[in-house]
């Protein structure tokens, strides 16, 4: 089931033309060499997640041990819980936590944040003895995750009567041998599944970090995998400008070049909303960089912003077709959604309520995703289309891996680093400074040293 | 209870500066008065809403009627829907729809899309005879909104037996006098309320598009309007330069001039999210334009980004504190939260647990929204910080009035309408062509005549 990839709106009469792509062969092709080296050496960790049968089957058979419990509580942040979100969305009933009939697997509950009303408001609703908590953190020591994990066993433990049956409720997702996480499963005897010391948070979606959790909630990981293996041999494999990952990376590089540093991913599905979501993770902590990879000042990155059809035709849209001409727009569609719902025949004769006769409201989606798109171009705005044919684990897998593979491209067109992220370090000892972390004192006096003379309005 | 904003890291070494922002001050005196004038003729409808004591009564005395429903459907889209969305995620439960003891109010499904998955999984949902659906357009005739009414009237028609009991579970929210949902209300006797014709969608929310469905929630709206009146009172009525709104304003402006033409909205509370959404198309939709009000071609505006912190440092602060110097961030932080959760002793003793004894999540949150606006200053981005002393009735009120305030007085200074939205009436006349209705043949004929090469890539 292959995705189709529209770049013909991408191009128009000012930069880039596709004489610019034409002429970006050669540097596609090095770029296309490098990741196929890359992965030869063990760099391009993702890649080999599709691949990878015993992790697989590692995962559906722990998933197995759970299948009778009514909540899944996740604790991660970012990258941790992203991928997951995605796929929840993009595969589940869209009411799944509501359902009370037809509802075949437990509610979720992502909790990638710290708030204490939102954590708080969690714990109110589920019984411990029922629920399974997966602790998902690749280094074992993220603050906000350790924290969570803190009160919630401390809970369970005087719920359950103790931390035999609390530890029972638990599955960590961490580093296969490092980290305070990975040493205190082995002192308590958690269950564990291991992120690979070569696939970095927001990139993976393919390994136990989206995988546990989609297989709890009954989503087909062998056809999730299957569909990004084929996605990777088509980005790795195929002529460079028939590869849409390298063809799509080279388009956002042209056109961040001519100013455009704005990439806004717009589907036209509420399912795919989070999909977008965790692709601004993947694009604005891969690409936004201070130095390129010789180390030499850069700040770059293109800002990536996610927009959702139909809704927000009535919100960004003006300034879409109006404002700066400063955005490459990617549209998501899907052919065929699981569901439609005719317009009936209007029993009043007006003509706002009696042309939706005979037609859907699926049609109205189309219609309103096709004429926006026509919109944009006509006022000169680029636009590139992804169509999936049907929404389902192949598909969105397909798109997901895409997704990455022209990251990965694209941090090589860029030049820089498309794997690290130094610039959320110096904000992370800063937080440990004021949390009185032993160790980070410098950090905390240098918060608390104020500079800069007040100024703050009541109102 | 007033809000604080603090400007104290708007400025620093780079432009602009403070001193950029006291020459500004005559423009101000000018963008203060004309909002004064407009407001004495009438233009500045949103403005009035606050003292509008029958309005509040009347919303008030409609909301009773239906206090013993199960489930709320709104239907609307936009400005329709994205205040009451804001209100309900800052003053209800977090899993309001999920509480089965302790929810005071019906559970609320605000259907701002046209995706036939999530209407009909809606519909799965209710019982139509213990149902309200709110229908809110102003024109009346929206595409998206009159589509779902249709599908929703048909459906309770056939499970109620009849127009007569189905007419009693809708309420119109629409123009006083005007368009087909008006007509509709009188011939079939179906309640409305009015939607003042000075006021348009995304400055709605004080007007009965935002506060009936608040009042249905058990929402004080009178506070809510006591809030808003007071950031009114400041807002216009106060020196320039100790209005927040109008400071607000000029930083934006200022900031625009010097290529930072993104504008991020990151609260630091689950509950605010919703609020830099609605705020995403006050800020875009009123500010993104083709021309100024001479008709000269600008193309301008700020797009605005919303965040959510501290989830977001693990996905965007990467992209934020070492790409492009392109952005000015709004933090929205809340002094005392309605919950917190203090961390437990650890019973393990590696130092990645054993920090936390003592603090709390909520500890952590302030901790991290310090780091991080700290290492962004540091980075040399500049930050605006708006505290809410608490979040309430009237603490949004306050900040979603200011908010309006700010976004009227962002259009005076940058010399365009903020209250036309020219750049989506052509998207929506080649929807109605390709939904084939009378009258937009040509509109449809044009996007059908393909005209570019088509360049698609499969995979």
């Amino acid at each position: 089931m292959n995705l189709k990839f529209d770049y013909t709106h991408a191009f128009f009469k000012g930069q880039p033309t596709k004489k610019n792509l034409t002429e970006l062969t050669g540097e596609l092709q090095r770029v296309q060499n490098s990741m196929r080296m890359m992965r030869e050496i063990d760099e391009l960790g993702f890649a080999d997640l599709p691949g990878n049968e015993a992790m697989a089957r590692e995962v559906a058979k722990l998933a197995k041990r759970y299948k009778d419990f009514d909540d899944v509580v996740v604790l991660g942040i970012g990258g941790s819980a992203l991928g997951f979100i995605a796929l929840k969305d993009a595969l589940l009933h869209p009411f799944h936590n509501l359902l009370t009939e037809g509802r075949v697997a437990p509610r979720f509950h992502v909790l990638d944040n710290i708030d204490p009303e939102l954590v708080g408001g969690v714990l109110n609703l589920i019984d411990p003895a029922k629920t399974l908590v997966c602790v998902i953190t690749k280094s074992g020591s993220t603050a906000e995750t350790v924290g969570q994990f803190l009160i919630f066993h401390d809970y369970f433990v005087a719920k359950l009567g103790g931390k035999a049956e609390a530890n029972k409720r638990f599955v960590f997702i961490t580093d296969p041998d490092k980290g305070p996480l990975r040493a205190l499963a082995n002192e308590e005897g958690i269950a564990t599944l291991p992120v690979p010391a070569n696939v970095g948070g927001r990139f993976s979606v393919f390994c136990p970090v989206g995988l546990f959790p989609a297989a709890l909630a009954g989503i087909k990981i062998n056809a999730l995998l299957k569909g990004a293996g084929e996605a990777l041999t088509t980005g790795l494999d195929a002529p460079v400008l028939k590869s849409p990952s390298l063809v799509g990376a080279a388009l956002h590089y042209l056109h961040y070049q001519q100013g455009r540093r704005i990439a806004v991913m717009m589907p036209y599905a509420n399912s795919l909303f989070r999909t977008a979501d965790w692709f601004r993770q993947l694009w604005a902590e891969s690409l936004g960089k201070a130095n390129d990879v010789a180390g030499k000042p850069v700040h770059i990155g293109p800002t990536p912003l996610a927009a959702l059809g139909a809704t927000d035709q009535h919100s960004q849209v003006q300034l879409f077709a109006e404002g700066p001409d400063d955005k490459l727009y990617t549209f998501l569609r899907v052919e065929k959604m699981r569901r439609d719902l005719p317009y009936p025949k209007s029993p009043w004769k007006q003509d706002a309520f009696t042309y939706f006769k005979g037609r859907s409201m699926r049609k109205l989606l189309d219609a309103e995703a096709e004429a926006t798109r026509y919109a944009l171009t006509e006022a000169g705005r680029p636009c590139v289309t992804v169509f999936m044919p049907r929404l389902n684990e192949e598909t969105i897998g397909r798109l997901l891996m895409h997704l990455e593979l022209q990251t990965a491209a694209a941090g090589l067109l860029f030049n820089i680093n498309a794997f690290d992220q130094p610039g959320v370090e110096a904000g992370k000892r800063y937080a440990f400074g004021l949390m009185g972390r032993p160790g980070y004192e410098k950090e905390a006096a240098r918060v608390n040293k104020a500079t800069a003379k007040p100024f703050v309005l009541e109102g």
